[in-house]
């Protein structure tokens, strides 16, 4: 839930003034994103998203987010597209935040998907990874391996609150983690937040990948590990093992995962679950019992963590 | 800022086959509103407001607030018109919810309108009064003057904790504007919260007024005041003549005032500056310190009703 910054239609049209976008026809502040002001903006030519980029996003990092959403849109890949403004500028200020226009993409994404948008959505991923392989910017994962011990140091104790023991019990599962955790794999830029309110579709036809602002560079298989546990549960807490091969099939199909790849997705899913319920945790335990946005359940990715670390072997996720 | 409530994509499928209004094509929850969760909903037939009415409306309320919307917009007013699903229903049901689905209407608010769109608002204003007159529902102003005590008493000494000795001299005002209060003035339907927000313009053409959710019988000429207050004065706090009078023109240039209501003007516009005044310092004093939507300042509308009781007759509103 954002909008946290107002835009008067002064300003706007101020704003505007700089951009060949025509004349404006509506604009209202859209409900979508946690770290910045979204608007959706509706010109004579056509629908526009605007984005006022709010503390919580670092504003060094706008530079390779606008080049990965550039370049994988020359590609021909739907995400959004960088408006520049007349004199070719993509990255502008309004009420003092930095902020872009993007081309505006249809569809709307899918609470459950089924398994045709799965096998999308592994097809889209694999697409990403290919397509981005010549981006010349670089951004490191600041929520990757390495961040785990410290975020969970920084919370401490207080895991406990959770659940009896999680301090522990989390700390034995991230030293299991991280000493299998594989130094080897093809990396690149990953797009790292690749859940299904990321993803839009008209009926099974995946129309948009969006939300591009935790994406950095890391191990490639880690995003297949990333969306097997944002795609492949159900609401239950039970792994979908039709929806988990129609994703690493779309894939495969698309870029093939080595042995090595393969091997590894159950440490890599785990990590991955570790990531989510780590800053979920630390959200959980510092938002206000009264805020208006409600915290997400680090538990639903505890059981996550725990499947992965209970598989035989990669079997268990549709690999044949 | 709102949308409490979230609509998954096969919620939204289910409820959309009630309707025939096309595939959808885009869906996204926008922030405007404060008692509802509102949508945007684009199909492959038109643009769509999609509401869902949360816990602070009154589900009693909302036949007669679809009957204001949908006999103004026959009339030809630039208002919301609640379009029917299949059999004929306007009022149904999501997420355990009322809701409604309404036209989409173009324009954008101003923040700061100029004398053009007061005229505007004054026409649209009267043409509102004059077009409600044969609506058969009826509903009380919930917020009226005799709601006025009340909500005074019930904030009670707290009052002195936005300024010194304001529950005293809030006493005081309100006394002299209930003892002055008109009895005999043509009364029928108002909008009742005809801020600038809840109006859209394309340059200076109106194109739409919206949020009827206060919608209400009362003293015509009260609304009016409303709009004095919300349109006519600058961000410093100064009465623009220049916008009253142009706001006054186009009123009555629609539905002539009689010198009973032009003499009323000063105390009506009070008596809306104490309505707003009493409700904002209600929620000034109840809103959690941390909330992420800020209140509005209540002093705002103390200076403004101090303005109507110091003024010496109706020329200083730009009557002639």
């Amino acid at each position: 839930m954002a909008v946290y910054t107002t835009v008067d239609d002064l300003a706007l049209a101020r704003f505007l003034s700089a951009y060949d976008l025509g004349d404006v026809r509506s604009f209202a502040g859209i409900a979508e994103g946690v770290e910045n002001s979204n608007y959706l903006l509706r010109t004579t030519k056509a629908h526009y998203i605007l984005t006022l980029y709010e503390k919580r996003v670092d504003a060094h990092d706008l530079p390779f987010f606008m080049e990965v959403m550039t370049h994988l849109a020359s590609k021909g890949m739907s995400c959004p597209l960088p408006v520049a403004a007349r004199d070719g500028s993509i990255l502008r200020e309004l009420m003092d935040r930095p902020c872009a226009i993007f081309s505006f993409l249809d569809g709307t994404s899918s609470r459950y998907p089924n398994r045709s948008k799965c096998r999308a959505l592994g097809q889209s991923l694999a697409e990403l990874h290919l397509n981005a392989t010549d981006i010349n910017r670089n951004r490191q994962n600041a929520l990757g391996p390495v961040s785990w011990q410290p975020l969970l140091d920084s919370v401490g104790q207080r895991a406990n609150e959770i659940a009896p023991k999680m301090q522990n019990m989390a700390q034995d599962r991230l030293n299991s983690i991280l000493s299998a955790w594989p130094q080897d794999l093809p990396r690149g830029i990953i797009h790292a937040d690749l859940f299904p309110n990321n993803v839009l579709f008209i009926g099974d036809n995946l129309t948009g990948v969006i939300d591009f602002y935790f994406a950095c560079e890391d191990i490639l298989a880690y995003d297949v590990g990333i969306c097997l546990n944002s795609w492949c549960f159900e609401a239950d807490g039970s792994f979908n093992l039709t929806k988990s091969r129609a994703l690493i099939r779309g894939y495969q199909a698309v870029r093939p995962l080595s042995e090595a790849e393969i091997a590894a997705i159950p440490v890599l899913a785990a990590g991955s679950a570790m990531r989510f319920f780590l800053t979920r945790l630390y959200d959980w335990l510092h938002t206000p019992k009264d805020a208006l946005v409600s915290p997400k359940d680090p538990m639903e990715y505890w059981a996550i963590l725990r499947f992965h670390q209970s598989v035989s072997g990669v079997g268990a996720y549709g690999f044949d």
